[in-house]
C-alpha cells in the first residue's frame, strides 16, 4: 500500500532527525553531568572538611559524614540525569515522574520520621552535643551514650539495659559530663533545736568536706530551706567534680548525721499532736 | 458522502501513521524494560546479600529483605510500564493518572502508617535492635520478643500475653539482654544503729555474693543513700550476669535481713512521735 | 449569511471527523476495560484464595475480603473508564477532574480515618491478631471480641458493655488468648517470722497446687521479692492454661493463707512505731 | 480604518463559529446532565433503601441519609455543570477554579472537622452502634442518647446536663445498653474469720438473690479476689438485666452485710499494730 | 528602520485585534456578573431566612449570619471577577494567582485555626448548642455564656473572670441549662447502725423536700451505694428544676444531718483498730 | 557564513519585535500599578482607621496595624510586579516561581507558627481580649500584661518573673480584670456544733462585711456545702471589687474565725475514732 | 544517505539559532544577576544593621544575622541562576525541577523542625527574650543561659547539667531576670493562739527586714491566707532585688521562726482528735 509506505517513509525522516537530535542533546547532558559529577563531590568533601577541623571533629565522623553527603548527592545526579536523558530522546517521562512521584509522596509521609532522624542526627554530631561516654538523659533515656549514629543514638542505663533512641525523639538533650556537678543535702532537725547551733555544726562539717579534693567550690550551709510539717530544713550545697556528686552527696549524710548526733541536734521523725477526746 | 469518506480517509492515514510510530515506540519500551527489570533485580538482591553479610544478618531474614525489596521494584515498574505503553499508543493516560493521583493522595493519608510500620520494620532488623528471645521494652510493651516482622513486632509480657506492636509505635527500644545488668538492693537501718557497723556487716553480705558466678562485678555497698523519714537508707550494688539480676536480688535482700537480724540492727517500721494534749 | 454557512460547515466536517475517530477510540477503550475487567477480579480473587489459604484463613472471612477487594477494583475502573470515555470524545474532562479533586480533597482530609480504619482492619484479619472470642485489650479497652469489622471491631467488656472500636484506634494488640498465663500471688509475712520457715510452708502449698491440672508448670517459691515497710514480701509463680489464671490465684491465695495461719506465720498488718513525747 | 475593520471582520467570524461550536456542546451537556441527574438520584436512593432494609434502619434515619446524599450529588453535579458549561464557551474556567482552589484549600484545612463528623456520624447510624435512648459512654460524655445527628450526638448526663458531641470526637463508643450487665460486690472480711464459713454465709444470700428475676445468671461467690492490707476480700459475681445492676448491687450489698453481722462475722476497720517506743 | 517600522505595525494590528477581542470577552463578563451578584446575594439571604424561621433563631443573630454570608461571597465574586478580566485582557495572571497561591497556602497553614473558628461558630449558632445566660462547661472553662460570637465565645467562670474561647477549641459543650437537673446527696453512716432504720429516717426527710416546689421528681432514698472502710454510705437522689440543684443538695444535706442526730443515727469519723504490741 | 548570517537576522527581527511588545506590555503594567499601589494603601489605611474608632482602639496601636497592612500588601504587590514583568519581557519564570515555590513550602511548613502567632495576636488587639495592666491566665502564664505584640505578649507573673508568650500559644484567655470577683469561704464547724447557731453567727459577720465598700453585693452565708469526714463545711459568698478579692478574702478568714472562737463553735482537728485491740 | 544530511542539515540550522537565541538571553540574563547580587547583598546588610541599630543589638550577633541572611540569599539566587540558564539554552528543566521537587517535600517534611529552629531564634534573638546569663525557664528546661544560637539554645541547670534545647521548643519563655522579684513566705500557727498578736510579732520581723538593703519594697504581713487542717497560715510578701529572693526568703524564715518562738506562739505539728471506742 502505497499509503502505508509513505507513513512509514515520513516516520524514517522523523526517525533519523529524531536520533540526530537526540543524540547531540545526549552529548552535551553527559560532558555536563560528567563535569559536575567530580567537581560536586569535591566542593562536598572540602566543606565538610573545613567545617570538621573549624569544629574540631574527629576524624572518623569526619569520613562519616562526607560519605553520606557524597551519596546523597549521587543519587540525586543519577536520577536527574536518567530523567534528562529519557526527556532528550523524546520518550514521555510524564509517567515515570508520576509513578516517582505518587510513590515519593506515599513514602514521603511515611518516611519523614527517616529524613527527621537524619537531619536531628547531622546536627547532633556537628553541634557535638552529644559525645560517647558521656552521661546524657535524651529522649526520655537516661544513660551513657555508647554510639551516636545518623539515625540512632545508644544510651546504656544504669541498670545495663541498652537502649535504642531515634534520633528524631531526642529533642532536648540534658548532658550531665560538662563541667562541675552540684552536690545539694537537705536536713531536716526538730522544731525545739537551736538553729544557730545547728547551722554552726553543719558548717563545721562542711568546712572539712572543702578540703576534699573532689570538691570545687566548699560546700556551704545555704541556711533554713524550709519550715517543713516537723523539721526545720537545712540546705548544704557545693560544687564537685563531674560524676563525683552522688559519691559525695552520700559522704556528706553520712558525717553530717553523725555530727549532729554527737552535737545532740535531733533529726525528728513525723510529729502528730493527739487530742483525746471521749466517744 | 464525500465529506465523511474524506473524513474517513484522513482519519484512516492518521491511524495507520499512528500505528507504526506507536509500533516503534512499542517495542523501544518493552526492549529497555526487558532490560532494566533482570538488571534492577539483580542490583537489589546483590545489595541486600552484601549488606546482611557486612551486619551478620540472618539467611531466613535475609531472603525477607529481598523478596519485599524485589516485590515492590516489580510493582513500581509495571506501573510505570502501563502508563509509558498507554502513552505511546497516545491514549489519554491523564484520567488514569488522576484517578491513580485521587486514590493514592486518600490512601497515603490513610496508609502513611503502614510505610511507617515498613520503614521503621527495615531498620529494626539492619539494625539489630531487637532480635527474637530478647528482653525488651518497646512501644508501651514489656516482655520477650517472639517475632520481629516487617509490619509488626510480637512481643510475649511476663504474665503470658501475647502483644502485637506495629513497629510504628516502636520509637524507642530498651533492649535488657544487651550485656551485663545491674542488680541494687536498698535496706533502711534505724537511726540510732552505728552506720558504720551495720556498713560492716552488709559489706561482709555483699563480699559472700562477690564468690558468687552470676556476679560479673562483686556487689558493693555504696553508702548513705538517703536519711529518709523513719531510716537510714543504704545501697548495694553489684554487676550481674544478664537476666540472673532477680534472682540474685532475691537472694541478697534475704542473705542482708537476715544478716542485720544477726548482728541485732534493726530494719524500722514507720517512725511517728505522738504529743499529748488536752483537748 | 454566507459567513454563518462557512462556519457551520467548517463545523460539520470536524463534527463528523470527531465523531469518526472519537469512535474508535471508544470501541479500542471499551473492549480493553472488557477485558481488564473479569481479569483483574479473577486475580483479586485468586490472590486473596492463596492467601487465605497459606494463612489459614475461616471462608467466611476470605469472602469478605474478596468482596471489599473487587468492589474498590470496580469504582475505580468505572471511574477511569468514564474520564477516559469522556475525554475520547474530546469534551474537557479537566472541570470534572477539579471537581472530583477539590471533593476528593476535602474527603481525604476528613475521611483519612475512614482508611485508615480499613488498612488497620485489613491487617487485623491477615495477621490474625484478633479473633472472635479472645479476650483482648485494644484501643483502650478490655474485654471479650464479638465481632472483627473491616472498619469497627466490636468488644464486650467484663461488666456487660459491648465497646465499638474503629479500627485505627487498635494500635496495639495485647491478646490474652494466645497460649498459656501465668498465676502470680505476693504474700507479705512479719518481720520477726522466720523467713525459710516460711518459704517452707509455702513451697509445700505450691508442690500441692503442682499437682492440679490447671497447672502447666508446677508454682513456685521465689523467695524475698521486697521488704516492704511492714511486711517481707515472697512471691510465688506458675503457668496455667489460658483463661484459668484468675481461679487459680484466688485458690492458691485461699491456701496458702491458711497454710501460713496453721504454721501461725503472721500476715502483718500495716506497722508503726510510737514515740510519746510531752506536750 | 481598514485595520480595524478587518480585526473586527475577522473576530466576527471567530465569534460565530465559537457560538456554533459552542452550542453544540452547550446542547450535548445538558442532555448528558438530564439523563445523568435523575438516573443518579434514584440511584443512590435505591442504594439507601437496599441498605436500610438490610440493616433494619427506621423511616425516618433513612429520609435522613437519603436527602443528605442526594443533596451532596445534586451540589457537585451542578458544580461540575457549570464549570463545563463555562469551558464550553471557551472562557477561561482556570480563574474560577483557582479561586476555588485557594478558598477550597483554605476550608479544607479548617473544615476537615466538619467532614470528619459527617463521616463518623454516617457510620454511627448505618452500624448501629448508638441509638436514641441507649446509655453510653461516648466522646468523654457519659450518658443517655438523646439525638444521633450527621453533625452532633446528644447525651443527657446522669445528672441532667445536655452534651453535644462532635461526631468526631465520638472514636470510640461503649454502648451501656446491649445485652446483659454483671452485678459484682466485692466485701473484705477479717483476717481472723474463717474464710469457709464466710464463703458459706455469702454464698447462701447469693442463692436467695439467684431466684431474683432481675437476675439473669444467678449471683455466685467467687472466692479470695485480694489479701488486703487489713481484710480478706471475697468477690461475688452475677448477671442481671440490663440497667438493673445498679439497684441489685445496691441490694446485694445490704443483704450480705446483714448476712454477715447475723453470722457475727468482722467486716474489719482499717488495722494498724503500734510499737510504743521511748523517746 | 523598515524592520522596526513592521514589527511596529504587526504589533499595532495585534493590539487592534487584543483591544476588540477583549472588549466583547469583558462586556460578556461584566454582564455575567452583573446578573450573578445580586441573585448570590437574595438565594443566600432568602436560605438563611428560611433556615433561621425553621430553626427559630433571633433576628439580631439572622442579620449576622447573613452578614458574613453575603460578605464572603461578595469577596470572592470579586476576586474571580479581577483574575476573568485580566485574563480576559491576555495578560499573565499565572504570576498573580501563583502569588496568591503561596501566599494563600502560608496564610492557609498558619490561619487554617481562624478558619475553624468559624466553621465552629457557624454551627453553635444554628445547632443553638449554646445561647447566652446558658450555664455551661466548654473549652475547658465553665461558667455563664454572655456572647457566643463567630470566632469567639465569652464565658463569665464563677469567680467573676471573663473567659474567650477561640470556638476551635469547643470540642463539646455540656450544657447544664436545658432540663431539669439531678440533686444528689451521699450520706454515711455507723457500720454497727441499723440500715433499716437510718433508710426510713431519710426517707421521711426525702418525703417532706418532695412537697418543696423546686422538686420536679420527688428525693428518694436509694440504698447502699457502697460500704466503705468506715461508714455504709446511702445515697439521696431527686430531680430538681435547673439551676436550682445546689441550693436544694446544701439545704437536704442540713435537714438529713440533724434528722439523724435526732435518731441518735450516727455519721462517723474514720475508724482504726489498734493492735498494740510491745517492742 | 551564510546560514549563521540568516540566523542572526531572524533572531534580530524577533528581538527587535520582542523589545516593542513586551515594552508595550511593560507600560501598561507599570500604569496599572502605579494606579494599584497608593488606592490600596488608602483604602487599607481607611478600613483599619474605621475598624478602629468603632471599637475604639488607641491611636498607638492604629498605626501599629496600619503599618503592618501596609507593609504586607506592598510586599505582595512588588512581588507580583516583578513577576508580570519578567513574564512581560518573555524570560522564563517557571523557574523563579519554582525556586519560590519550594523555598516558600519549606519556609510555610516551618514558618507557619509564625503566621499564627500574627493571626492571633491581630485578633487579639481587635476583639481587645487583653489589654496593658490587666490580670490574666493565658497560654499556661499568669500574671499582669506588660505589652500586647503582633507576635509575643509579655506577661509579668506575681513572683516577678517576666514571661514571653507566643501568642500563637493563647488558645484561651482568662481575663481577671474585666467586672467584679467573687469571695468566697469555706469553713469547717464540728460535727457535733449546732449547725442553726453557727449559721447564724457567720451571717452576722458577713453582715459586717457588708457595709465595707469593697463588696458590691453583701456576702451571705450559703449553707452546707458538704459534710467532711471530720466537720460540716459551710460556705459564705459574696461580690467585690475587681483585684480586693484576696484582701477581703484574708479578712473574712480572720474575723470568721474569731467569731466562731467568741461564740464557742469549733473549728474541728481531723478526727479519728480508734478501736483498741489485743494483738 | 541524503535523508540523513538532510535531517543533519536541518539539524545544523536550529542548532545554530538555538546557540544564538541562547546566547543573547544568557547574557542578558548573567547581566541581570551580575547587578541583583550586590544590589540585595547591600540592602539585606543595611536592613539588618539598622535594625540591629534600632534595637541595640550587639555587634556580634548583628554580624551572624548578616552572615547567614546573605548566605540564604546567595543559595536561593544561585539555584534561580543556574534553573533561568539551562531553561535559555532550552534545556528541559522539568525533570531537575521535578526531582528537586520531590526531594525537596521529603526533606520539607523531615527538616521542617529545622526551619521552624531558625526563625524562632531569628525571633529570640531580634526581641531579646533571651540573653546570655538571664536565668530562665524555657522549653521545660530551668537555669542560666550560656549561650543563645540561631538552631539551639543552652541552658546550665542549677546542678550544673548543660542542656541543648532546640529553639523550636521554646514556646514560651519565662525569663527570671528581668526586673524585681518577689520574696513569699508563708507560717503556720496554731489555732489557740492570738491571731492579732501573731500577726504584730511578723509584722515587727518583717519590719527589720524592710531596711534590708536586698528589699525594694519593704515586706509586709498580708493577714489570714487560709485556714489549714491544723494551723492558721499567715503570709508575709515583699520585693527584692533579682536573684536575692532565695536569700532573703531563707533569712525571713529562720528570723520569723525565732520572733514565734521568743513570743511563745506555736508552730504547731499537724493535730488529730482520737476518740477511743472498745472494740
Amino acid at each position: 500500500m502505497n499509503l502505508f509506505e509513505e507513513g512509514l517513509n515520513f516516520n524514517f525522516d522523523v526517525l533519523v532527525e529524531w536520533l540526530i537530535t537526540g543524540g547531540l542533546k545526549i552529548v552535551v547532558i553527559l560532558i555536563a553531568f560528567a563535569i559536575i559529577k567530580p567537581l560536586g563531590t569535591k566542593a562536598i568533601e572540602a566543606a565538610i572538611n573545613r567545617m570538621s577541623q573549624q569544629r574540631n571533629i574527629a576524624e572518623g565522623r569526619n569520613k562519616t559524614l562526607q560519605k553520606i553527603s557524597v551519596n546523597l548527592f549521587s543519587y540525586t545526579l543519577l536520577f536527574i540525569l536518567i530523567m534528562m536523558l529519557l526527556s532528550a530522546v523524546n520518550i514521555e517521562i510524564g509517567p515515570l515522574l508520576a509513578g516517582a512521584g505518587i510513590l515519593g509522596l506515599a513514602i514521603g509521609f511515611g518516611a519523614q520520621g527517616l529524613v527527621s532522624d537524619i537531619v536531628t542526627g547531622f546536627f547532633l554530631l556537628i553541634e557535638r552535643q552529644i559525645e560517647v561516654d558521656d552521661y546524657v538523659t535524651a529522649g526520655g533515656y537516661d544513660g551513657v551514650v555508647e554510639e551516636v549514629g545518623i539515625r540512632t543514638t545508644k544510651i546504656r542505663s544504669f541498670d545495663g539495659t541498652l537502649n535504642f533512641v531515634p534520633n528524631r525523639n531526642i529533642v532536648g538533650v540534658a548532658n550531665h559530663s560538662r563541667g562541675n556537678m552540684r552536690a545539694l543535702v537537705d536536713i531536716g532537725i526538730g522544731y525545739d533545736e537551736n538553729i544557730d547551733e545547728a547551722l554552726a555544726v553543719l558548717q563545721k562539717v562542711a568546712d572539712q568536706f572543702a578540703e576534699d579534693e573532689r570538691f570545687v567550690e566548699g560546700p556551704n550551709v545555704l541556711g533554713v530551706q524550709s519550715l517543713g510539717s516537723s523539721d526545720v530544713v537545712i540546705r548544704i550545697l557545693g560544687k564537685t567534680e563531674n560524676m563525683e556528686q552522688w559519691a559525695v552527696e552520700r559522704d556528706m549524710r553520712k558525717a553530717m548525721k553523725e555530727a549532729l548526733d554527737a552535737a545532740d541536734i535531733e533529726i525528728p521523725f513525723p510529729h502528730q499532736v493527739f487530742i483525746q477526746k471521749e466517744s
